[in-house]
């Protein structure tokens, strides 16, 4: 099954599109792949949504809008590649979330958690003539799950090893780690949130440096690490919750920084803790779980050599480091690939949570299908 | 194939279920039917999203609650009739509509008409562990059309005959028919607003007798026709327009019977000569159709006895009106009848829209399929 994965990340800098070649569930091909920018007025409408009120009409619009983008995305990276969109048998979107809140509060006298991504997939349907898989998040929700992170599964049935501890480690704004013991079961498997990724790394870059992000690392090699704030930032309770747990910006923002931001500590030097907590609130993680194994890395962090550097200073020597590349999974398109698997499961009948990642009552098929064309 | 069809409409009183048997596309048994109300502080909640500023936590909560009330409305209906749910095939939800433009508009630099229905169709089919169909407005919407009308396929396949000339009249806030003549295919049936049907009844029933209608036409039957206000009504240039056409609150509110609305005129009188205003319009349009034939009735106008009256008395006398109990389709759950089969068409890969109704380039299959559960 020929699979177009498409993800939109809460950074809405641009669509990523993996077109993958699934071969049961155990060998997949990239055919090709592609990030196609977002326009940032469409990107200060999302936030907008996102960070004030809004109306119905914008939400709306919005939904819509998205179909067509991803439309031109998929056509784009298509006819780049020479790949005859006749030859797709689907597509997988992730959509853009808005929202997301899988712990349960009063709505209308009834308990309500909720998620939504939007970005119909009826209208992208009707659009490229093939059937699309849309909405993964919502019904592990409903069943009472977090609704997240869905990735896992992706990693168990691509990362696993009969005899090798394997560790699939995204560093994103968030830093996640996926344990997969040696001849795991799903049932086995474990994921959860590390803490900050990149995410204080780049609001510093952006503040300090006017830049998106720490290109290589070079800010952070250019200056060094200050015990006080590193050992300030390391008191967050987090760190010290048993898994499985998640984060957000809701504890790794300005306000954390700051409060244990030392006087006149120059620009680089923040940097540079920073990046120092991220490795070593990965590493500690990792050390727990096992002495040897591998970590396969993938996510904005592996274009980081301050961090994989670093990485390879905390984790037990027995645990060999890889970029997700290095076995033959792209680092950039991970997540696009994981949700395009994710499309196939849905449309193979297949359930793609993982009940004791996500803390629903069970497995489920995930998503949503719209066929909307003639066959 | 066994299908619960949900109708929530913009008056929001209740939820409308249709427990559906079909057989082919040319029989149905209607196996039960309820309506469950609505709680007055999600109609609140609804009303407020779609007339105000809202937040994107309300819109995703609502959109949950939504399909845990129609889990509640499915169960209901099913327990109360005897009907095990492990008979039935699907279920499929119009869902609340909160927007609806099928006018493109600029939107961050592309055009973009839109519609949005809540309601997950992945959270319902996670609670009932059965097949959901939902979204059946924008695939239509994509290619080109009004999203609407979506009921004429089913006036359709089982209103039409081969020797009568036969009109669906739907009397609900806005009137609208469909017309089929003899032997017509899907190509040949026409279906379009004629006007106000109980919106502005209803409307002044709240202001002056506080209440949400006119019981059996009674204050209508009071009162008499107030010909300046109902010529000046008659002005309006939307009457004149020929079909397609399609019409809503835009047109039908408060100002346009306020501006004609002549000084002293008694209450009942009012509503007399609204209810006028309704039958003629709806009467002028079918007899501009044709001269003989049958007219089938359902939506709440039919339990308006004074608008049953008056439309017999406009409508041509070699055309029979009926009520579409009286052929076996319940005038109550029509709509949630027709989306039942508009699901049952999904499920069959068979297109919903009729082209020339809805102004869509092609038909196309509508909705979007959620199969969350263990098979």
């Amino acid at each position: 099954m020929r699979i177009v994965g498409i993800m939109t990340g809460t950074s809405l800098d641009c669509v990523d599109v993996a077109v993958v070649e699934f071969f049961e569930t155990s060998k997949f091909t990239l055919l090709a792949s592609g990030a196609i920018p977002i326009n940032a007025e469409f990107r200060e409408k999302i936030l907008a949504i996102c960070n004030f009120t809004t109306t119905i009409k914008e939400v709306s619009q919005a939904n819509f809008y998205l179909s067509h983008l991803y439309e031109q995305a998929v056509n784009a990276v298509l006819d780049a590649n020479g790949i005859p969109i006749s030859t797709i048998d689907a597509v997988a979107i992730h959509g853009q979330t808005i929202w997301h809140n899988p712990t349960a509060e009063e709505y209308a006298g009834v308990a309500i958690a909720s998620t939504l991504q939007l970005g119909c997939g009826s209208v992208l349907s009707a659009l490229l003539q093939k059937t699309v898989v849309s909405d993964f998040r919502s019904a592990d929700i409903a069943i009472g799950g977090q609704g997240a992170p869905l990735v896992p599964i992706f990693d168990y049935y691509f990362l696993r090893d009969t005899a090798i501890y394997t560790i699939a480690l995204n560093i994103g704004g968030i830093a996640n780690i996926t344990a997969i013991p040696p001849n795991a079961t799903i049932n086995n498997i474990m994921a959860y949130d590390t803490g900050a990724g990149n995410m204080l790394i780049d609001a510093y870059m952006q503040q300090f440096y006017q830049k998106d992000y720490d290109n290589d690392g070079e800010i952070a090699m250019s200056g060094v690490v200050n015990a006080d704030m590193l050992y300030g930032l390391l008191a967050l309770p987090y760190y010290q919750q048993p898994p499985p747990k998640s984060c957000g910006r809701e504890l790794f923002n300005a306000e954390y920084v700051s409060a244990v931001l030392p006087a006149n500590i120059p620009k680089c030097d923040i940097i540079r803790t920073l990046t120092e907590l991220t490795t070593m609130t990965i590493s500690t993680e990792i050390n727990k779980l096992t002495s040897a194994g591998r970590v396969i890395v993938k996510g904005g962090g592996v274009n980081n050599t301050c961090m994989m550097q670093l990485l390879r200073q905390y984790i037990a020597k027995d645990i060999e480091i890889l970029n997700s590349d290095a076995i033959g999974i792209s680092s950039k398109y991970y997540e696009a690939i994981a949700f395009a698997f994710l499309g196939y499961l849905t449309l193979s009948d297949v359930a793609g949570n993982v009940p004791n990642v996500t803390g629903a009552s069970q497995s489920i098929v995930l998503g949503s299908i719209s066929r909307n064309y003639k066959r």
